[in-house]
C-alpha cells in the first residue's frame, strides 16, 4: 500500500482539474456564492471508483490546490481592502497561506463519466483538485 | 517568494501538530460532534503571524494531514459498517482517500501564544496541521 508520507513534508497528487470559464484571479468572485459560474470537475481515470457514487443534486466540499497563490504571506488586508486592518491569514479566506488549499462548497448539476458539473465554483480554470467530500447531514443520517 | 509547486505533485509543509488525549483510531469518535474531546493546536513559530487574530469563541475549520490513513483505498463501507454497501470515498468522510486531508469544524476555547485550545476535535494526537480557516458568515459580514 502507498505510504502517506513523513519526514519534512507530504506529497499531494492531484486527482483531477477544474474546467472553468474563470481564467483571471482579478475578475473571479471571492467566494462561490458571490456569483461564481458552473464549472466541470474533470477527474483522472485512476480515481473512477472514488467518484462512482456522486449524484446530481448532492452538496459537496471540493478541496483544491490554489496553484497561483503565494505561500509566504502570513497576513493580508481582508478581501484586498486596504481600509481593513491587516489580519493573520488563519482568520481569513485569502488564497495566500502556507499551504494554499482551497475549500469550495458546490452542488452537483450533472455527472458524465469522469466529468462532474458543479454550480458555484470560484476556482480558476486548471486548478488541481485534491479531494471531494460530502457535506455532512445530521448525525443520525451519516 | 516560495513556489507553490508543480509537475507531478505538491509538497505540504505542516504548520503545527494536534495535542490530544486521542491516540487510538479504533476508539476515536468518527466526527467532532460525536463526543470528541478538547485538544490543543500547537503551531510552529514560523506561522505566528498567521494565527495572531484567532480569538476565543470563534468557529474554525482545521485542515489536517491524516497521517495514519491509506491512500490506495477508493471505496469503503461507510462508517466501517459491513451491512452498508461499498461506496466511493468521494461520497464518504472516510480518512482513507487519495489525498487524506482531514476537515474539522471546531470552536476556540483558549489562546496561549502558539497554542490554541479547541472543542470537538476528533483528530488523533500528533496529527499534522495544514491550515486553519474561519467559518464563513453571511456574504455581507465577510
Amino acid at each position: 500500500m502507498d505510504e502517506v508520507g513523513g519526514g519534512d513534508g507530504y506529497v499531494l497528487h492531484p486527482v483531477g482539474r477544474v474546467l472553468s470559464p474563470l481564467t483571471d484571479a482579478a475578475s473571479a468572485p471571492r467566494q462561490g456564492d458571490e456569483g461564481a459560474p458552473a464549472a466541470w470537475l474533470v477527474f483522472d481515470p485512476q480515481v473512477e471508483q472514488a467518484l462512482r457514487d456522486l449524484r446530481v443534486g448532492v452538496e459537496l466540499l471540493v478541496l483544491t490546490w490554489l496553484d497561483r497563490a503565494l505561500r509566504d504571506v502570513l497576513a493580508v488586508h481582508p478581501r484586498g481592502d486596504e481600509s481593513r486592518p491587516e489580519t493573520g491569514v488563519f482568520s481569513t479566506r485569502s488564497p495566500h497561506r502556507p499551504n494554499p488549499i482551497g475549500l469550495h462548497r458546490v452542488r452537483v448539476l450533472a455527472v458524465d463519466g469522469l466529468r462532474v458539473e458543479v454550480a458555484d465554483l470560484e476556482a480558476l480554470d486548471g486548478t488541481p483538485i485534491l479531494d471531494v467530500k460530502p457535506v455532512l447531514g445530521a448525525a443520525d443520517e451519516r
